[in-house]
C-alpha cells in the first residue's frame, strides 16, 4: 500500500506484535496509514532475531516515507505489553517466555523514541485519534475476538493504573461460579462468554443440553466455532440466534457494571464478534439498560468501529507517538 | 473546636450535606479542621431558608478564621451531587426535590466560588489531600455505611465520567439475580449485600434458612441491625461471624473486578461497617485475591480510613477547593 505524502510534518511508526503476524506502518497525524506491511511473529524462535527482522522490514517504509528524521517515534501494542515499564510480561501467546524489554531493544535498533502499551489500550488511543470514540474524554473500548481486551479512557486520558495493568476487563467476573476460564482457572469471567471461543462453548453447551432441532447439529465438536454458529443465525436458525441472545445477555450485564464504574460517553466494540451485528448488539443493549440503575439509562452509546480491521492494530500503535513529549 | 491559625495562607470552607444534618468547617491546607459546626438540614422545608441559615451559621466561622478574604472557597459534598453543573439531582434524602441549583445559591449567597461533588468522590478527595491515599494517583474509596459509595481516583484524578455521575459502585450487580434492591428495583447491587443494611437482611436470611444456634435469635426482626450482628460476632457467636464471612466474600468479588478495571494501588473503606475489622476485612481480602488473575494478584492494599468519622466529610469537601484555578 503506497500513498504520496503531502507534508513534511512529523510521522509516526505504528508496530502491533501478534502472536502469528506482525503488522506496521508509517502513519500520518490525521490517521492516513501511508506505507505498511507485516512479518511473521512466531517464525522467531529468538527475540534478538526477531528484532533484526523487524528493522529490515520496516527501514524500507521510513525511507519510502522520508528518512527517519521524519519519524517522531515508534508506537508498539502488544499483548500483555507494560506502558510505564516498557516490557511485556509472560505473554502465553508469543514464542519468548518471562519479562521482555521490547521498548528497549526496539529503541536501541532503531535509534527513536519508543512507547509500548498493550494491544487493547492501542486499539483505544486509535479509536480516540481516528475511530469513533474522536473527540470524546470518556469511553470504553472493548476488543471481542478469540478474548475480550479492554482499554478505558476517562478524563481524555487512557487509566493504566499504578502499575501499567488496569483495564483487563475480559476478566472481571460477570456469574459468580459460572464458566471455567481455562487460561485463568477463574470461573465466569466475561471472556468465557463473550468471546469468539465463548460463544463457540456456549454452542455446544445448548446442544448438549437441549433438544431444539438445529443447524449446528450437523457440526462436529472439533468444527464448531463462533462463524458456524453466526451463519446458521443468519439462516434463521432458532438455537444460533439464542446463542447470541445469550452471548449478548451476559455481556449487557458487563457493560452496566463498567458504565456505572466510569460514566462513558460511549462503549466502542471491535473485533470478531460484533460482525454479527444486531444479533448481538441488540440483547447486549437492552441487558445493559436492564442493569442500569436510571441516572445511566439511555445516554451511553454502544458504537461499532468503523475502523478497518487490518489497519485498526497499526493505526492505535502510531497513536502512542503523538503522545510523546 | 478551636484552633489558633499560625499563618495567612488561604483557607477553604467544607460543607457537607447530609440528609438529616449537615456539617461545615474551615480548613487549612494540611487538613487542620480550624473551626466547625453543624445544623440541621431536615428542619428546612424551603431550600431558600436553608441557605439563609447555612450562611448564618457559617459566617462567624469565617470571622474567626480572619474574615471572607482568606477563604479561597467552598467545597460542598452533597448526595447525588453533580460536580459538572453544580448541582444535586433527585436525592432521596434530602427535604427538596427535583434538579437544585445548589453551587449557584451557595456562590451567591457568600460570595465565594464553590465546588460540589457528591459525598462519597469528596471523601475520595479528602483522603487522597489528608489521609489513607495521601500522594496516591490511582485508589478507590468505598464508603459502607447505609449504603455503599464510590470515589474513584486514576490518574490523579476523581473520574467523574461524560456526565458527572461515574463511580456508583455501590450498585454494580455482583449476583446475577441476586438479592432485590427496593431503592432502584434492580437485583444483587454490591449495595444489597455490602452495606448496613444488606448486613441486616442476611442476618434476617441466615436466621430464617438455617435452625443454627445464635444469639442473634433473641432480637425481633425489626430491631435487627448491623451493630447487633457485630456485637454477637464479637461474643463469638459462629452465626454472626457466618454473615461477615458472607458479606465479606461479595465485597470481596466485587473488589476484584474494580481492581481488574482501574488497577489501584489501594482500596480505601471507610464507614460503619468497617467497624467490624478483620470479621468482615480478612474474608474481603481472600476472595478478592481469589477472583483476581494472576498480575493483579497480592499487589492492592485495602485500607481503612484512619480520618475521624465526625470530620471526614468536612475535610472531604474542602479538598475540593483545592482544585480551584
Amino acid at each position: 500500500m503506497s500513498k504520496a505524502t503531502t507534508s513534511v510534518e512529523p510521522l509516526a511508526i505504528g508496530i502491533d506484535i501478534g502472536g502469528t503476524g506482525t503488522k506496521f506502518g508509517i502513519v500520518d497525524r490525521l490517521g492516513n496509514l501511508l506505507f505498511s506491511s507485516e512479518m511473521s511473529t512466531r517464525n522467531h524462535t529468538e527475540l534478538e532475531d526477531y528484532i533484526d527482522d523487524l528493522y529490515n522490514n520496516v527501514a524500507p517504509l521510513i525511507e519510502k516515507a522520508g528518512g527517519v528524521g521524519r519519524m517522531k517515534g515508534i508506537g508498539l501494542g502488544a499483548p500483555n505489553g507494560n506502558y510505564y515499564s516498557g516490557t511485556v510480561e509472560y505473554a502465553p501467546n508469543l514464542p519468548w517466555k518471562g519479562i521482555l524489554p521490547l521498548a528497549k531493544l526496539v529503541e536501541n535498533k532503531f535509534s527513536l523514541p519508543v512507547v509500548l502499551t498493550n494491544d487493547a489500550n492501542a486499539a483505544a488511543l486509535g479509536e480516540m485519534m481516528y475511530g469513533a470514540a474522536k473527540g470524546m474524554k470518556d469511553f470504553i473500548m472493548i476488543t471481542l475476538g478469540t478474548g475480550v481486551g479492554s482499554g478505558i479512557v476517562a478524563n481524555g486520558k487512557l487509566i493504566y493504573g499504578h502499575d501499567g495493568f488496569a483495564g483487563e476487563l475480559g476478566h472481571t467476573i460477570i456469574i459468580p461460579d459460572g464458566r471455567l476460564h481455562e487460561g485463568t482457572g477463574k470461573k465466569g469471567s466475561l471472556e468465557s462468554y463473550a468471546s469468539a471461543t465463548g460463544v463457540r462453548y456456549t454452542a455446544l453447551e445448548m446442544l448438549a443440553k437441549t433438544k431444539t432441532p438445529s443447524l449446528l447439529r450437523k457440526i462436529s465438536k472439533e468444527s464448531m466455532d463462533s462463524k458456524k454458529v453466526y451463519d446458521a443465525a443468519i439462516a434463521g436458525d432458532p438455537l444460533a440466534k439464542e446463542i447470541f441472545e445469550y452471548t449478548g445477555k451476559i455481556l449487557g450485564m458487563a457493560l452496566a457494571n463498567f458504565v456505572m464504574f466510569s460514566s462513558p460517553e460511549a462503549i466502542v466494540l471491535f473485533g470478531g464478534l460484533t460482525k454479527a451485528g444486531d444479533l448481538l448488539l441488540k440483547p447486549t443493549k437492552e441487558h445493559m439498560e436492564d442493569n442500569l440503575i436510571q441516572v445511566f439509562q439511555n445516554k451511553v452509546k454502544i458504537l461499532v468501529s468503523h475502523l478497518k480491521e487490518s489497519d485498526a492494530a497499526i493505526l492505535g500503535a502510531s497513536a502512542l507517538v503523538w503522545e510523546l513529549k
